[in-house]
């Protein structure tokens, strides 16, 4: 129902989605999730298009580790009491607003391959020739490839240019070091980025075994 | 600095402490944490009472499975945009206050042990010899064991009564099979039991390698 979009146009200049609202979903089925990282990815469904799908991927935030938040957390929860038994609690905590958001990927509009690719599946090693590579995997990867235009938004300084950390310009050997969307912004434990190679074309940066 | 201690008394007869006040208490150190997979141990002082302190252990829930609870989650919640770019949006979620709750085991009054117990520590793998238990991991057992009073409170229903699944009152082979507070209570993916035996004294069941 919420609506509060701040992007900042300016930083972001892919306007094509300048505000969101999740009333617009509702919920379709759960493609996966990992109980013991808490995260899920949850497909979605348009309320008014049913043609129109979104991935949503939800991870919790792990805590804070400095002593501003944490007294910030501990004067400002409340609580509720689930058990007691001698010196130990079983407690719910609510903590203040400021750490109660969760780190949310959207994808909208979402293809088939999205939703194959959150979607729980087995899992297989296995070696692969060079001729495998030739004949099976290289055409694979070339029919199914998603639309790199977010590579390229980023490469070109479309999109998410105060993520970027270092930007060498050589299109043979430059390469762009972001903050990846994986990352919550704030726990260094936690830093997760993203090194994008200016160089076109390579599918694979594997060493071949003959 | 909220006080809403609901437990139920007449379930949790361990009487000592019916409410709970986290404004009593301030940060004093981070003992552990796990960024993946969002935990953290925590030391608190008690503001008024310098020898009186706590271990604090959160640890964020897993995200829920159900059709009805994710409807809920997508028309209640508010975002915040982080980033945009292409179909891929980066954002701050915050849910309804029903899936805010964080999952928290208090202990306090706490020992010295209990903080060298979450205090991140250096894990060794070792052989140990029939001997070696004798002499050296027998005795290290004796003196520093834990109270087991949370243990006897169980087993003579004095405390988590609820939280009983099944209860063999036999001395001999006996136990108690009770829902361990590491479980959140919703998430069967997630679901934690902890069977107690009745006979005393059995300090190990490793089968001695001689």
């Amino acid at each position: 129902m919420s609506i509060s979009a701040e992007a900042d146009e300016g930083k972001n200049a892919d306007n094509t989605k300048v505000s969101i609202s999740m009333g617009d979903f509702k919920f379709k089925e759960i493609l996966g999730e990992d109980a013991a990282r808490k995260v899920a990815f949850v497909l979605l469904d348009a309320v008014n298009d049913c043609s129109n799908q979104a991935v949503l991927i939800v991870e919790k935030t792990p805590f804070p580790v400095n002593e501003e938040d944490w007294n910030t957390i501990v004067s400002n929860c409340s609580l509720k009491i689930v058990s007691t038994n001698d010196i130990y609690s079983n407690l719910t905590l609510f903590p203040p607003e400021k750490f109660a958001g969760i780190k949310t990927t959207l994808i909208n509009p979402c293809t088939e391959k999205h939703i194959l690719k959150y979607r729980d599946q087995k899992r297989y090693v296995i070696h692969e020739t060079w001729d495998d590579y030739k004949s099976i995997t290289l055409p694979y990867l070339e029919e199914h490839q998603f639309t790199l235009k977010w590579i390229f938004n980023l490469l070109e300084h479309k999109a998410e240019v105060d993520r970027v950390i270092f930007d060498d310009p050589d299109r043979q050997n430059g390469f762009v070091l972001a903050l990846d969307i994986k990352w919550d912004g704030k726990n260094l434990a936690n830093l997760y980025v993203l090194a994008i190679i200016r160089r076109k074309g390579i599918k694979s940066i594997r060493r071949p075994v003959y």
